[in-house]
């Protein structure tokens, strides 16, 4: 319907993840009308990203070198590692500036539905690193849903024999929420999980 | 909280209308993991779309060259004018292809609370290419809200000497809709508009 480049452009826009063929058209109208120099800044930070960044050698995190941020540096405890599904969890428990151990990134959870088994996910190398004795709690921070649980329970069993603590955070309402809006399933947890009060 | 070009990307993202900052974050996260040709492809399109498209020098409407694809075909009849608001909307009625005139955009709508007047959209253009008298329908198809009103009312003031037929798009319910569902308005208008059957 468009001249052919608009038509180009929000062909590639709506190949986004969440973008629908309305919000591409919207976006499209919107690059044609920005500043030249805006448009240049996000397509070049298009390409940087894919140019420099790749993923960390050690724990799979986003990284512009080797290793990432928290692998180099010295002052985060390697005997404790989270272990987490995306490189966006590695932002959100960072944000909570409660961590201060290492981190290993899945790449994702067990999902028999999507096709996703054990030997799609980074779990060779979180063994391995494992291995040599050095760490002492594994945290398994993966989703709290269906493939999360899976996959935390199948690495619970699999690391079994290392003789380490193995947690897994704690389920329970939300901070600042509604009980009232709580679904059955967390209330539930946040029953099983209550503690103690000093008074 | 991100390795510096990833953090460039989502910032990036997050400015494009309708990209909320976690809407931003995944996408940055899928284009981490997208095949580079695909994201060059990308960059690609939005430079290409900033260096070739222009807008018609006639009629407003998104072009590659001086003209519009409709403005320059010549079995497009250009004793009929539509106004729309945006380039999109040109898009919108092509697709009824109940439509073989030619076009007008006036970039916007008038609306005084964002600071819109008549003087901001292309409406001395309109006036230029009614002048020579070869129009005969100006068809008002700005959308149908209170700016959108307003703005065929002000147009149909204006062109009021050129002794032309004015008309503005039908109001009624959308086809496909529930009555129960229309809202009293569009309910009211298609009261109004009612048409007599050939029975």
């Amino acid at each position: 319907m468009y001249e052919g480049v608009v038509q180009d452009l929000i062909d590639e826009l709506g190949r986004l993840p969440g973008v629908g063929p309305k919000s591409a058209q919207r976006i499209a109208f919107h690059i044609l009308q920005a500043e030249p120099a805006d448009v240049r800044r996000l397509a070049h930070a298009l390409t940087e990203v894919k140019a420099k960044v790749r993923f960390c050698e050690v724990c799979g995190n986003v990284a512009e070198e080797e290793r990432c941020r928290v692998c180099q540096d010295p002052r985060r405890d390697p005997s404790v590692i989270c272990v987490v599904e995306e490189p966006k969890d590695v932002v959100a428990v960072e944000r909570t500036r409660e961590f201060r151990g290492r981190y290993h990134v899945l790449g994702g959870a067990i999902s028999p539905i999507d096709g996703v088994g054990p030997d799609d996910l980074r779990i060779r190398e979180l063994l391995a690193r494992l291995a040599d004795g050095s760490v002492t709690e594994l945290i398994l921070a993966t989703d709290p849903n269906l493939e999360g649980e899976a996959t935390a329970t199948y690495l619970a069993r699999m690391v079994g024999s290392f003789g380490l603590r193995v947690t897994r955070l704690a389920s329970g309402l939300p901070v600042g929420g509604d009980l009232e809006y709580a679904d059955e399933v967390t209330l539930g947890r946040a029953f099983e999980g209550r503690r103690l009060l000093d008074v």
